[in-house]
C-alpha cells in the first residue's frame, strides 16, 4: 500500500476533478502491475495497473489507495474492470466519500466473490486525498496558504522591493508545491505588483497545466499581464457588474471569467464563494500565494487548511509590507493557530508546514 | 579539551567580568582534577582543578580552554599555580586577547620548562568565550537579541495582549538563555507594558544573579516595578539631566543608575554608548529581550551578534504590534541578514538561532 500511495502522489495537481489514486497488483509476492491516475483524471489507476498486469491479474491482489469507483463517469467503473480481470482480493486504504460511491464499490466487489479489506494506511491515504474529499464532502477545495517573509513577517520593503527575500532553494520548493496543486491563487494586488506568470518551472519536469486564478473584485488585471503569455489556464474571479467590454478584453487574451458575490464588508470578494466556484469547476487543491489581503481574507474566514511559511534569516522592520493584512484581532484567544507538521532548512531559509489546528 | 569546554560552559552568565574557563588535569590517562571558573570569577578554573588534583598534578597534563592568566588580578596568576604544581604539559584551546595576557601566559609556562600546545578546539573555545573576547577587544559585550513572535512577526495584539504567544517549552528555554548571559536588557516600553521581573526561574537550578538592565532614556521606570522585588541587580540606563529626586527614588529601591548620551536622532539612547557602559562595568554577554524600539535600535546599529527567534504557529495580522520598529529600510540589499546556526522545535513553537552574517 505504501508503494500505491507513492504512485498516487505522482498525480497530485494533474488529475482534477478526479482524485489522485495509486494501484499496485501483486501475484505470488511479485508486483505484476502498477498504475496511477493519469493527467486529466483518466485512465484511472486500477485500469492502468490491470492493463499492465494482463493475464497475471487473475487470482492476484490489488492494492488501491481509494475505493474503486462503481459508476460511469468519463470512464467505465473500475469495479467492473477488477471483477473482469479476475482479481482474488482487493485491499483499499480509504473509502470514497463521493455519494456516487461511498461503500458501494466495496460491496459490489464483495458480491462478485472478491475478498475485500479496507482501512489499510487510511490516515496516509486521507492526507493524500484531502483535496478530493474536501470537494465532494464540503464543496470546497483544500487550501494551502504559502507565505515567504522575513523573520518579522514582511514581504516587501515600504518601496515595494520584494525580489528576493528568500533564496533559490526556497523558490524551487515553491515551484514544486505549485505542481502538486490544481490551481495557484493570487490577489490582484500581487498580480499588479509582481506581474508573475505563476507557472511551475522545474528543471527536468514537464510543464504542469496548473490553473492560475486571480481574485480580482475590481477587475484590475491588465490584458498585458504576463499571466497570458503562456498556455496554462488563467481564470479571473471577479464580482458582477463590470462592463462587458472589459470582460471581453480579458477573454480575448484567453482568460476564463468567473463571477462570485462581493464580500459583505469592503471591496473584496467573498472568499468562501470564490473557493466554492473553484470546487464546482473541479478544483480540489488550491495553492494561495498571497498577497496580504488574500491571506487575511482566507485566515479570517477560517479557510486555510494548510500553511507553508518560508522564513528568510533577515529582519525588515515595521515599515516593511506585512504578510497578512488586518484581520482584525483584539484577543490572543481569537488568533488563528496551526499545528506544525514539519520544519525544513532550505539553504538560508526555513520552511515550516502546518495544518489547521 | 571537550570535557574542559563543557566544564567552562557551566560558568556562562556567572563569571563576569572574567571569562568562563574550564580545566581538566590528566595524569597517566586518568582525570585527576577538574575545575571551572566559579561564580563571580574566582577561583579560576586552573586553581580549582589543581587543588582537586593535589600531588597528582605533578607531571600531569592540564587542558585549559583559555590561555592561563599571568597577572595579578583579584587572584594570583594561574601560570604561577601551574608551574608550582609541577605540571609537565599545558594544552590551551584559545589565546587570551586581554592585553595583560596575549601570549605572555604561554611564554611564561614554556620558560618554566613546561611543554605548551595551543589551538586545540580553538573555534569551539572562541564561540564559548565570545563575550569576554568582545569585551576586551572591542569594549562591547556580545549581544544576543531574543524575539518571540507569531509567524507574521507580531508580539502583541493591537490592544496589547501578549501572554502568551509562545508556549511553556519556549518560555523555559528563555529562562535557560537568561541564565547563560551576564545581563538581561529591555527597553522601558516593555517594562511599562509587561512589568517583568526578568529573573531566571529554572526548576532545580539555583537563582542566578543575572543583572537586569532597563534602557530608559525618559526615566519612566516606576519605583514600584516588579524588577525591584528581588535581590538580583537592577541597572537603569538613562540620559543625563533628570531631576536628582527621580534618580534618588530609584536608587532607594536598589537600582544602579547609569548615564549615557542620547541617540543623535529621536528620544532614545545611543545603543552603542549603552553597551559600552555595560562592558566597562564588566558585562560580557547581554541578552536583549526587546521590545520593538530596542530591537530596531540594536539592528540599525549593527550591534546584534546573535539572534534567537521563537516563532509560534499562529498569525495575527497587520494590526498586531510589530517585533521590530521602523529601521527604516528602502532596499532589500540594506536589510540586516543573519546566518542560521540551528532550528529546534520546542512544543508548538520553533526556535531559530542565528549569528551576524
Amino acid at each position: 500500500m505504501r508503494a500505491a500511495l507513492s504512485l498516487a502522489a505522482r498525480g497530485l495537481g494533474n488529475t482534477w476533478p478526479n482524485p489522485a489514486v495509486g494501484c499496485v497488483v501483486v501475484r505470488d509476492g511479485q508486483v505484476v502491475g502498477r498504475g496511477w491516475t493519469a493527467p486529466g483524471g483518466r485512465p484511472h489507476a486500477e485500469t492502468e495497473a490491470l492493463r499492465r498486469a494482463g493475464e497475471a491479474a487473475r487470482g492476484a491482489t490489488a492494492y488501491v489507495t481509494l475505493e474503486p469507483c462503481c459508476h460511469w463517469g468519463r470512464t467505465p467503473p473500475c469495479t467492473d474492470a477488477l471483477i473482469a480481470a479476475g482479481v482474488a482480493r482487493v485491499v483499499v486504504a480509504l473509502r470514497d466519500p463521493d455519494p456516487r460511491v461511498d461503500g458501494r464499490g466495496l460491496r459490489l466487489l464483495q458480491e462478485a466473490g472478491i475478498e475485500v479489506q479496507h482501512g489499510v494506511l487510511e490516515a496516509e491515504a486521507a492526507a493524500l486525498t484531502a483535496g478530493f474529499i474536501r470537494r465532494v464532502s464540503a464543496g470546497l477545495p483544500l487550501v494551502t496558504l504559502k507565505l515567504a517573509t522575513t523573520l518579522d513577517g514582511r514581504i516587501a520593503t515600504r518601496t515595494g522591493e520584494s525580489r528576493w527575500i528568500t533564496g533559490p532553494a526556497a523558490r524551487r520548493a515553491v515551484h514544486a508545491m505549485r505542481a502538486r496543486h490544481d490551481a495557484v491563487l493570487v490577489g490582484s494586488g500581487t498580480l499588479l505588483a509582481d506581474d508573475p506568470d505563476l507557472t511551475c518551472r522545474l528543471p527536468g519536469a514537464a510543464p504542469t497545466p496548473t490553473v492560475r486564478v486571480v481574485a480580482d473584485a475590481r477587475l484590475r488585471t491588465p490584458a498585458s499581464a504576463r499571466l497570458f503569455h503562456n498556455p496554462a489556464p488563467a481564470w479571473i474571479v471577479t464580482r458582477s457588474g463590470h462592463p462587458e467590454a472589459a470582460l471581453a478584453a480579458l477573454r480575448a487574451r484567453g482568460a476564463e471569467l468567473v463571477e462570485v458575490p462581493a464580500a459583505e464588508n469592503g471591496t473584496g470578494l467573498d472568499v468562501g464563494a470564490l473557493l466554492r466556484a473553484l470546487a464546482v469547476r473541479g478544483i480540489t487543491r488550491v495553492f494561495a500565494e498571497g498577497g496580504a489581503a488574500l491571506a487575511a481574507g482566507l485566515l479570517r474566514a477560517g479557510l486555510v487548511d494548510r500553511l507553508a511559511w518560508f522564513h528568510a534569516p533577515a529582519t525588515m522592520g515595521a515599515d516593511g509590507r506585512p504578510a497578512v493584512d488586518v484581520l482584525p484581532l483584539d484577543m490572543l484567544s481569537a488568533m488563528p493557530r496551526f499545528r506544525r507538521v514539519s520544519a525544513a532548512v532550505l539553504g538560508p531559509d526555513l520552511l515550516s508546514e502546518f495544518e489547521a489546528a
